[in-house]
């Protein structure tokens, strides 16, 4: 079997960003942390760390990361019947996740609330869009993701979780200012968007639906927050998640540039197949929650 | 002089994510755009873009990209006294900034929104923090960076403009499950915090403050949205921005750990001297609003 005081030694050296951290997490000293990644490195041949503030894994480094996670959580599984195996100091287990900003802005957090309390599970989350999540499943850097594509990885199994649904929405005074007479679709191309990135093409999507195909003036703004901030103080529109603009659309503050014409987003849950019974109750709780927070998907 | 037909076709490839909307955008061919980007690289004699989707600037092309974007704020500056020197189909001037996630959730939107609106100026936001939005400053991938550090890079000049305060929060059932009996100092570092990410020293200082050092369980989410979200659904105390917190607070969905133990993390302003009068009279509005919405550095 591998040599596990020094896979544990990398894995801190990852999670806890550096060295000395490390050290301290594993009650070693430094120079012990850095003797077993030596080690470590010996066996493998090759590097397994990238040295620099903060130590990033090598594509070996992080495949060995991902068969650590994969262990810990079969362990986990154990654990509950045959306490005494667990090593002195071991803490509440990780589990690293990958997951677009949308979600973590809106449904996530009262998803899984409950589920780590009780499970006393700490999160490791990921920002990442779409194709990057999937990547870094099929790399082994993260254990699930949720994401909007469905095709699973291999070894991993995708579920549907529903959908978000997403509103172009604008301040009033955007409306005002650009639209004096009311939303004139034709001259919507023509004022700011706001664009979340460029793979973002739900604006595009909006403005095709409207029988619009082209470039139009927009803001790049990569944040869920900063996003609906600069449309809800008038920079431009966009389509905003719902769940995120209840209370702005509440209070007035922000407008539907057309009425009742949303986006629904689908999501999915990816999720490694041998990643043990808490992943597995994970997924079971988060199918629950998420049924209740988001729309379904084929509405 | 350069041949900037060759310039602005770098430019529109690595704005618009791609050559065909490249291409629109300029209203050329496809394989026009093309063949300006060879011809660019013919003359370099480099690469200038790495081909992928997106496709991205290469060192050499990164710095070709500033110098476009610089050309074109001084143009700018000239365009108000001879507007028939623009070229046809030329839109809202664009400006690219590094800003920090969290400015980006909180101040910066009201403080930029009335000059954008003016000034026709669409932004082009990189979420990044400290070092790393100092680094695009040096790479010449942003024209400005708002950001913890108030060292200048060669060229630049740095303005402070006031801190952000953080206030330790956590929810009420989070305190009434893991202090019952009141918020217990010693214990604290023993419940779970949420960290932004590797380089969040934020909850340690909180920790130090109070006479703790070491390692604690912790979420990682480098999102501020996400991060405001795991806080509230009670999976871990944190430091979070004030102005963020201000309706979770008055709602009592958030409350302070202890009474009345602000951190102030200052901010600063970076720009390019040359950047032209736009960016000049955007770093004056700055001051002067972000005076309103943070509080002074020296606090």
């Amino acid at each position: 079997m591998f040599d596990y005081k020094l896979l544990a030694a990398l894995a801190a050296v990852v999670e806890q960003a550096g060295f000395d951290r490390a050290a301290q997490a594993l009650g070693l000293s430094q120079s012990a942390v850095s003797q077993r990644i030596k080690l470590l490195e010996a066996r493998v041949g090759q590097p397994v760390l990238l040295r620099g503030s903060p130590p990033k894994p090598t594509e070996v480094g992080r495949r060995l990361l991902n068969h650590v996670q994969q262990v810990r959580l079969l362990e986990r599984d154990i654990q509950g019947q045959i306490p005494a195996l667990m090593e002195a100091g071991t803490g509440p287990e990780r589990l690293r996740i990958a997951i677009n900003a949308d979600s973590l802005a809106t449904w996530w957090a009262p998803a899984i609330a409950g589920f780590c309390s009780e499970r006393n599970l700490v999160l490791d989350l990921v920002v990442e869009d779409q194709e990057v999540g999937l990547k870094r499943m099929r790399a082994g850097d993260v254990a699930a993701c949720v994401c909007g594509a469905d095709r699973a990885v291999s070894g991993a199994r995708s579920i549907a979780l529903g959908a978000m649904r997403y509103r172009a929405l604008a301040s009033p005074a955007y409306i005002r200012r650009y639209f004096p007479g009311g939303v004139d679709q034709a001259a919507l191309p023509k004022s700011p968007a706001v664009v979340f990135g460029p793979d973002d093409a739900l604006q595009h999507r909006y403005l095709e639906s409207l029988g619009f195909s082209g470039t139009f003036p927009h803001h790049l703004c990569p944040s869920s927050e900063g996003f609906v901030n600069l449309v809800a103080n008038g920079l431009g529109w966009g389509l905003v998640p719902e769940l995120q603009a209840q209370d702005l659309l509440a209070r007035g503050e922000l407008v539907e540039l057309l009425p009742d014409r949303p986006i629904d987003v689908p999501l999915y849950w990816h999720y490694w197949r041998t990643g043990g019974a808490l992943l597995e109750a994970l997924t079971g709780e988060l199918l629950r929650t998420a049924g209740q927070l988001l729309v379904p998907a084929d509405s």
